[in-house]
């Protein structure tokens, strides 16, 4: 097991109508006006935006606000948030709503104390060293961006798909979250959302670190619950149990709880971010095209973690053939992927022809010659991850 | 699942050699003197308490001592250990060693500001509103107050045990975990530490709580992970990874990672507190002999939970025949405790005659006429139990 430090000081406050409580938390943190960010007419249309701005005023908190957040959001929401809050006077950003609204919160908390171009932070040209606080009402369990340091951008110019982890500065104080919430969305946004709290769980489990028997056992079981609990959510939206289920595993997929003193991979969402980037697809349908193209091509390079995913999550019985082992646990993932309405090929993703050549260069001129740690792929390894997802 | 808050704004430093971080933690968490709380010679004779000092004395923290602090800690230790932090002026209660060190600086902390007797909190004729913060140097994984807002206390007049749970001023603020300092733990500490651990996640564990997946999930990984790694550790006292995963189940079993969203239980502790402070027996021995008496019963009175446990904690195999179940997974239970050297039964615990009328009686009188959740206990109820561990 690695050194580390575990460090999650957000109060989740999680249950039904939580969200009522917004007033008080945010006057608890200290706030005093808040800059509201959302995303489209979701949270207008059912009432949850008016039902925050009354908690608020209840408590004496002013606010301004900022809609229009897409998903993959991008930088020029971040710049005009920005303005908008420095004019403002806000001192505390409010996301009502999922990884794309929160993610944009926090650029912008970063970047209103910082007087250079907040996009120096995500190439490394700048390290945040304040940020305005952040707290949540979250809509959409998948990203985990509720709980974690971490906020990924694009920028439009270029394209270029960048993620930022300063969790000592980027965590969110505050975050409620109500299940009921999520009641309405969408079975196949619900499945994007399963994936990428699976693959946030299976970056970290995917390690050579050895003796980490905790970080593996709540992997696996975090991993289990998910595969329980997404068909009942998909099949009947307003179960309460399912949602509530997957909103909490979203959360410790990515805050740290899973995972502890592993060295972690990351090579599968850096693949994806390229996808994402390039053809705007949903990130969590990305994943599920991506991560099992990953894994195939581990069971060939790298067996071992593969194979005791396989017997530990899928319960496929214990051989001595490590690969066919692997193999089965892979195909037992994809069917999962399947049976919720995910796409697993580029195809069923609706890229019919993707520019592999193009995806493997940004990757790397992104990441660097290597990429991940599991195994460090080569572009070579890249490009063959890219076409096993074809 | 029931509404729920997690909050858990501990800073973990895990790992070999952070001890040395201890004067930059206490600097970074506002204190200027700390009172160094500690027990007996152990943390002396192995250069422990000198490296900690060192490290305050590098980062220009003064400090003041109170040594000591005995297993089941009382209530005289807590009084004279307020009078010298007032006496001394220190800012900071900082702990190193295990629970009763840690419960007793935590006691220390809530007494200082306090007009009143600190034995009001515990009776609950006072609210805790206010406290010194506590950092922690961890040596004993076992009680999980490290991470918790937990502290149990002896009146030594009366032999009264009880606990007090302030989430919101008691958590430390730091802990320090260095699996290396556990090397040195007689196995028959490190058993007993196992055995608390473990019996923090199935009080948890056994609710009536419904659909609560990913909390069961979670707890039974933790379970798994530490009967795989209790006796690596009780066989080889250095091996890191062993030592490593014990010390951070021990957190996670009692900070509110496990459990999220379920009614608790904690009959077995009350049942345990009795016997511990009318024979002065180790906490986690007790409770060794105590929980599977406790489930023996709930086999014949509430058996879904026990048979469930049985079955994915212990691998049972599923039969129609739930009490069966459960009894295997009791047997388990008990052959896994007794493997590493714990008590079954009260003879076994060097208590030949308990008086089990006289810890009825207090248990009742402490903790009212019901005890416990997952079935609530009458006095007759607790009185069998008691029988079953004869």
């Amino acid at each position: 097991m690695n050194n580390f430090v575990f460090y999650s000081p957000t109060e989740f406050v999680f249950g039904r109508n939580t969200e009522q409580q917004v007033g008080a938390l945010a006057r608890k943190h200290g706030a005093h006006k808040v800059m509201i960010v959302y995303g489209g007419g979701s949270v207008v249309r059912s009432g949850l935006l008016d039902r925050v701005k009354q908690a608020l005023q209840t408590a004496g908190i002013t606010y301004c606000e900022l809609g229009g957040i897409q998903p993959n959001p991008v930088d020029t929401k971040v710049y005009e948030g920005i303005s908008l809050c420095r004019a403002e006077q806000a001192d505390m950003m409010l996301a009502v709503g999922g990884g794309s609204v929160i993610d944009t919160a926090k650029a912008i908390a970063a970047g209103v104390p910082y007087n250079g171009d907040f996009w120096d932070f995500y190439i490394g040209k700048a390290q945040v060293t304040q940020a305005l606080k952040v707290g949540v009402v979250l809509t959409i369990p998948a990203a985990g961006s509720e709980g974690s340091g971490n906020t990924v951008i694009t920028k439009l110019d270029g394209l270029q798909k960048l993620s930022l982890r300063v969790p000592e500065h980027l965590r969110p104080v505050f975050s409620i979250m109500n299940p009921e919430l999520t009641f309405t969305l969408p079975s196949y946004q619900t499945a994007c959302g399963v994936a990428d709290m699976m693959a946030h769980i299976m970056e970290r489990y995917f390690t050579n670190t050895q003796e980490v028997e905790v970080a593996d056992r709540m992997c696996e079981g975090v991993l289990k619950a998910i595969i329980t609990e997404a068909p009942k959510a998909i099949n009947h939206p307003t179960d309460y149990g399912a949602r509530a289920n997957l909103m909490w595993a979203g959360m410790v997929a990515h805050n740290g709880t899973c995972g502890v003193g592993c060295e972690e991979d990351w090579a599968s969402h850096f693949l994806e971010h390229e996808i994402s980037a390039l053809y705007n697809v949903t990130h969590g349908a990305g994943l599920a095209v991506i991560f099992p193209a990953w894994m195939t091509w581990m069971a060939e390079h790298h067996v071992d973690k593969i194979a005791q995913y396989a017997i530990r999550v899928w319960d496929v019985p214990v051989s001595d053939d490590k690969k066919a082992v692997a193999m089965e646990g892979i195909r037992r993932l994809r069917d999962f992927f399947h049976s919720l309405g995910l796409p697993l090929t580029f195809s069923e993703l609706g890229v019919e022809q993707p520019d592999i050549d193009r995806l493997t260069e940004s990757l790397h001129r992104n990441k660097g010659e290597r990429v991940g740690n599991y195994v460090k792929l080569t572009r070579q390894d890249s490009r063959e991850i890219f076409q096993l997802a074809l």
